[in-house]
């Protein structure tokens, strides 16, 4: 239960006026963290930036910030975690983009890493990404060593294998052009998608010395969020126009790839992400801290419009 | 200087025996640590022990081992870090391998791993082998939190950009077909190769709580070592045969890449072998410990036949 002394002092969270600050402070960090286009070798660290600044929304970031400062950390001392987590988000994106993988030629609506640099290039960006995100945290000295161990050990486990998003991304390549049920789906998400959601929401809260009740509810909260952030993707693939996706839609239904869509049909996929954002929604109410702005987050998953 | 009344109490190193008898223990560690052929998703987890028990020398890991017990160490607190070396060090050669990058199809006498498997799946496996490299440190309860940070930070510089083997690797690539000067080349391979042959040094020395003077000698001793390890692969492309090399030799040169013998011709090559190691020995003078054991290292680097 939220407690209504903590509710009335603090002020309604002004959702897009959050997600604007918040991700105006990741990217100016981010900008900080990485090595300039000019220093050497440039390919690589043009290709990293072409792709760490593509216009990303920083849900990730964004959920990390949140969920420790509603457990009472201060901006300042999540940010570098924040940054690692999108660097882990952005390698696995290059990666996943390349011939071998998706290929994909487009990504926000501009030419994917290999197409705008090359192949050997976009595989060293990701590479050197997934480095400096264990390195950052590492090198953080606003945090403890006990909680840096922590952090490294909690994102590793969720980007790596078995339990994280390369084993997702395995078991997505390896489902593809074959009928899964929705078992299988729902794994393959939650290891592809979800794992890196739950770390983001769970690495705030490790930040901001979260109970393990805490932080047991709050990576709920987030795998419901996680599931309900793929539904919506999927749905979007199916629904959105290629100007406000900036990508081309009905590309996974042309790769017969498994989608929520695919297998429940659209008006099923729709209820099935209303009950996950309820779900989510539920799991914040055994939380004794003011979660409005991670409930705001739900919403504003559900609603998405790109 | 080295003590006499250390040396006196420390049996003359058994280099093949030593050598067998750390290997096994890597071995060892890296089993427990990988997870199973078995477990899902079974293609990476097996592209992964593919690779890994390719027949690697385990040099890096080994330099490490020894290094850690030079300045005091028990094998048992060095043998993680050890193993996220060589983790580190077969992500590297999976990617490197790659048709985009060198379009190796053999090493150590098999097929690589994306011949083997696929592009895809060696991809992941590389990746996957990065993120677990640091989350076994993260993760290790024998080692303070404090050395732990240190080290996933000492990892991290040496395997990325801009001062790591990414940023070799990248260099590398940009420097093919074309003239490089001796100077580019020795640059190169600063960051290729030498960068994590030094922090191999460099942990299994934190590990030890060496002093900071101890770690930087160390760390010199190291560089030189990477040097001479650099140049005797250069040789040994050129000189040996496909059977004992066990891949093609004369690559190198027909992929007309910048080498030593290419440079200095083969005579000058060996010749500067010769002083690289006399330069690593010397920097050992200066470290207060039984160091015998890494002088045999850098005599094996100078005579290996593989």
């Amino acid at each position: 239960m939220t407690r209504s002394s903590e509710l009335s002092s603090t002020p309604a969270f002004d959702l897009e006026g959050g997600f604007d600050e918040r991700r105006a402070l990741i990217d100016g960090a981010l900008d900080r963290l990485l090595p300039g286009e000019s220093v050497e070798p440039v390919s690589v660290h043009q290709a990293i930036r072409w792709s760490v600044f593509a216009g990303g929304k920083r849900f990730r970031p964004i959920l990390l910030l949140t969920t420790g400062e509603v457990f009472g950390a201060r901006p300042e001392v999540l940010l570098t975690t924040a940054c690692a987590l999108e660097m882990i988000h952005t390698y696995s994106l290059i990666h996943d983009d390349l011939p071998s993988m998706d290929d994909d030629e487009l990504r926000r609506g501009r030419p994917t890493c290999h197409i705008r640099f090359d192949e050997a290039t976009a595989i060293l960006a990701g590479d050197a990404l997934q480095t400096l995100a264990f390195q950052i945290i590492a090198d953080e000295s606003l945090l403890s060593a006990d909680k840096r161990v922590l952090l490294v050990s909690e994102l590793g486990r969720a980007a790596g294998t078995p339990a994280g998003m390369v084993a997702g991304q395995a078991r997505d390549l390896a489902a593809e052009s074959r009928a899964v049920t929705s078992g299988e789906l729902e794994q393959i998400h939650s290891l592809k998608t979800a794992a890196l959601i739950i770390a983001a929401a769970r690495c705030g809260a490790i930040i901001a010395e979260a109970t393990d009740l805490e932080l047991e509810a709050v990576g709920k909260y987030a795998a419901q969020l996680g599931l309900l952030f793929q539904i919506t993707d999927d749905l979007l693939d199916v629904t959105a126009t290629a100007e406000t996706l900036g990508k081309t839609p009905g590309k996974d239904a042309r790769a017969q790839k498994a989608t929520y869509p695919s297998l429940y049909g659209i008006e099923n996929a729709h209820q099935r992400a209303e009950l996950v954002h309820q779900e989510a929604c539920a799991v914040l109410e055994r939380i004794d801290k003011p979660t409005e702005p991670l409930r705001a987050i739900a919403d504003f998953i559900l609603n998405r419009k790109a």
